[in-house]
C-alpha cells in the first residue's frame, strides 16, 4: 500500500516538474515534431512542437517505482517489476530511434515500419525468453506457457506441444500482443493528451489487477480460507501494481503539459513504452485476452486503419479504383473531418477508453465473485 | 454487482441518447443560456447554449438506480436510495426554479442569493429529519447523530447533547454540508464539461466506498471473523453504491455532450443537484469530513471566491481601496485571464480533482487496511 502511494505520487511530482524542463532543453536544442503530411490540415499548425517527451515519464516510472519499492520493502526491486520496466525501457528505445532519425532527417518517416518491428520483436524476444525462467521458491515464473483471460486458461497451456515447440509458440505468442499493442498505442497517439489519458485508464487498470491479485495470491498466509479456492497464482501482483501505480503517476504528470494545446509529444518513445509496459502487465498478471478490453481503444482506432487499408485494396481489385469507410483513418481523424472539435474527439475517445477499462476490470471481479 | 452494472448502463445510455432529444426540445423553446455578465469576455460567444441539462441526467439516476435495484433484487428501491435520490431531485428542484427565472428574465441572475440558500435549507432539512428517523431491523437509521470522518466518530455524537439540542445540531451539520457542497458544485459550473468531470471522479469514490462498505458491513453474514472488527455500521451501503453508479453513468453521459464546445449546460439543476447528491452519500456512508478530500476540487474553486471577496473587503477597510489576489475568481476564471486555454484549465482541474478523489478513497482504504 504504502509502495503504491510512493510509487504514484514520486512519478507523478516528477513529470509535473520535470516536463517543463525537458521542453526547455528540447527547445534549445529544436528538436521539433514533424507532423505527419497524411494527418488533417489543421494539424499542420502543430509543426515545432517538441516530442520525445516519453522519456520523461519513462524515467518517472523507473524511479518512482525503485523508490517505492525500497521505501516500502528496503530492496530496491524485484524480477517482475523489472521486467515491465525493461521492456517498457526498450520498447521506449525502439522509438526513440525512430524519434531521433525523424526530427534529425526532418522528415516524419523515422525507421520504416518493418525495422521498427523489427526491433519490437527483438526486444519482446529477449523480454519472452526470461519472464519464462528463473521461478521463485513457489516455482513460479514471471510469465506461464498458458494463455490466459483473466487467469491462466489450463487447456490452452503452450507447454502441451513439447518444450521446443511450446518455447516458440509461446514467443509467437508474446510478440503478437506485444507489437500488436505498441503498435496500437502509437497509432491512438494522434491527438493532444488522447494517448496519455487512454493509458492512464489502461494502466490503473493493473493498479486494481495486481492489488487484488496480491491480496488473493494463493500464497498470501492471511488469505480467507472461505475463498482459498479461487486464488490467484501470480509472481508477486503487488510488485506488478507498484509498477503501474508509478507508470500512472507519472503519465498523469505527464498530461499536463500534454493536453490540449500540446507542448510536448510523446512521441514513439512514449507509445511503444507504453504498449511495451501494458503487454508486459498483462502477460505477468496472467491476463492477455483481457487487454482486449481494457486496451479497447487503442484496438479500436488500430482496427479502423486495417480496416480502411484492406476494403480500399479490396475495392480497387473489384472497382478498380479504391474506396473509403472512413473519411480518413485513424478513426479520431475520421470525427475531426466530420466537425468534431479535436478536443471533443480526445474527451470522446477518454470516456470510452474508460468504458473499455470498466468492462475490463468489471468482468475480471466478476469473475472471482462468481467462481 | 448486478445491481451496479444495470443502473451504470442504464444511467449512461439513457443521457447519451437522451440529452441530445433534450437539447433540440430546448432550442424549440428557445431556453438558452444567459452567460454571467462577470466572466471573461470570451464567454460571451455562448450566449445562446441550452441550460438545464441537469435535468437530463438527474432523470437518468433516477430510472438506473430504479431499474439496476428492481432487476437485481426483485424490488424497486430502499429508504436510503431514495433519500440520496430525493436530495439530489430537491435541490435540483432549488436550482430549476432558479434557471428558469434566469432564462424568462433574459438576464443572469436567477434566483436571489438568499432565497436560494432557503430552498437549500427547506429540502435539506426535510431530508435530515427523514435520515434520523425509521431505523431498518438492525436499529440504524439512514444517518447517524454522529459526525464522521471514515466511519461515525463516537466521541462527536451530536446525540450526546440530548434531544432537543442534538437534533437541532444535527440538523445544522446536516444543511452545512449540504448547502456548501451543492454551492461548490455550482461554482466550480463555469467552463465546458469542468463540473461534470469532477463530479464523476467524487460520485464514483462512493460507487467503490459503498461497495467496500457493503462487503465489509457488520450485517454481512459472509463476513471473515478475522476482519470482523472492523466492520461498518452503515446502512444499506450497497444501495448507496448503485445510486452512485446511477449518477455516474448519467453523468458519463452526459459529459459525451457538455465537453468542449459544450453543446448543453447542467444549469443550477444539474449542479445543485449533484452537490445534494455528494451531500447525501456523504452523509449516509458516514463518511461527512472525508467530503473535504473527494470534493477537494469544489472547496478549492469556492474558497477562492470567499478569499478574493474577504481579502477585497479588508484590503479596501485598510487601504481605501480594494485589491484582489487572482485576477478573477473563482480560480478557474483566474487561470484563463492568466492565458490558459479554456480546456487547459478544465483538464488540468480533471487532474486536480481525481488526485483528490484517489486521496480521499486511499484515505478510506488505509483505514481499514490499518486499523
Amino acid at each position: 500500500m504504502v509502495a503504491l502511494l510512493v510509487a504514484g505520487a514520486f512519478g507523478l511530482v516528477f513529470t509535473l516538474l520535470g516536463t517543463p524542463l525537458f521542453i526547455r532543453l528540447l527547445k534549445k536544442l529544436s528538436w521539433g515534431q514533424f507532423i505527419r503530411d497524411d494527418g488533417p490540415e489543421t494539424h499542420h499548425a502543430k509543426r515545432g512542437t517538441p516530442t520525445g517527451g516519453g522519456i520523461v515519464f519513462i524515467v518517472g516510472s523507473v524511479l518512482g517505482y525503485l523508490v517505492g519499492h525500497l521505501v516500502a520493502t528496503g530492496v530496491p526491486w524485484t524480477r517482475v517489476g523489472v521486467l515491465v520496466l525493461a521492456m517498457m525501457l526498450g520498447m521506449g528505445l525502439v522509438g526513440f530511434l525512430d524519434d531521433f532519425l525523424k526530427t534529425r532527417k526532418q522528415q516524419s518517416l523515422g525507421l520504416g515500419g518493418w525495422s521498427k518491428i523489427a526491433g519490437q520483436v527483438l526486444v519482446t524476444t529477449v523480454f519472452a525468453v526470461i519472464a519464462i525462467n528463473f521461478p521463485d521458491e513457489n516455482g513460479l515464473t514471471p510469465a506461464s506457457f498458458a494463455i490466459s483471460a483473466v487467469r491462466d486458461i489450463a487447456w490452452l497451456d503452450l507447454a502441451r506441444f513439447g518444450t521446443v515447440l511450446g518455447v516458440i509458440l509461446f514467443v509467437l505468442w508474446v510478440n503478437l500482443i506485444s507489437v500488436s499493442v505498441s503498435n496500437g498505442v502509437n497509432v491512438a497517439d494522434g491527438l493532444d493528451g488522447l494517448a496519455t489519458g487512454a493509458a492512464i485508464f489502461a494502466i490503473s487498470a493493473y493498479l486494481f489487477i495486481g492489488f487484488w491479485q496480491s491480496n488473493q495470491s494463493c500464497f498470501n498466509e492471511q488469505l480467507d480460507p472461505a475463498v482459498a479456492f479461487k486464488c490467484y497464482e501470480v509472481r508477486d501482483p503487488l510488485d506488478l501494481a507498484v509498477v503501474a501505480a508509478a507508470i500512472a503517476g507519472s503519465l498523469i504528470g505527464f498530461l499536463w503539459w500534454n493536453t490540449a494545446p500540446a507542448q510536448i509529444f510523446m512521441g514513439d518513445t512514449g507509445s511503444l513504452g507504453l504498449g511495451g509496459a501494458l503487454a508486459a502487465l498483462a502477460i505477468m498478471s496472467r491476463t492477455e485476452l483481457l487487454l482486449v478490453l481494457i486496451g479497447g481503444l487503442f484496438l479500436v482506432v488500430t482496427g479502423s486503419v486495417i480496416l480502411q487499408r484492406a476494403y480500399f485494396k479490396a475495392t480497387k481489385r473489384i472497382y478498380g479504383q479504391g474506396r473509403r469507410i472512413f473519411l480518413m483513418s485513424p478513426l479520431h481523424h475520421h470525427f475531426e473531418l466530420k466537425g468534431w472539435a479535436e478536443i471533443t474527439v480526445v474527451v470522446r475517445f477518454w470516456i470510452i477508453a474508460a468504458l473499455f477499462v470498466a468492462a475490463g476490470v468489471g468482468l475480471f471481479y466478476l469473475e472471482w465473485v462468481s467462481r
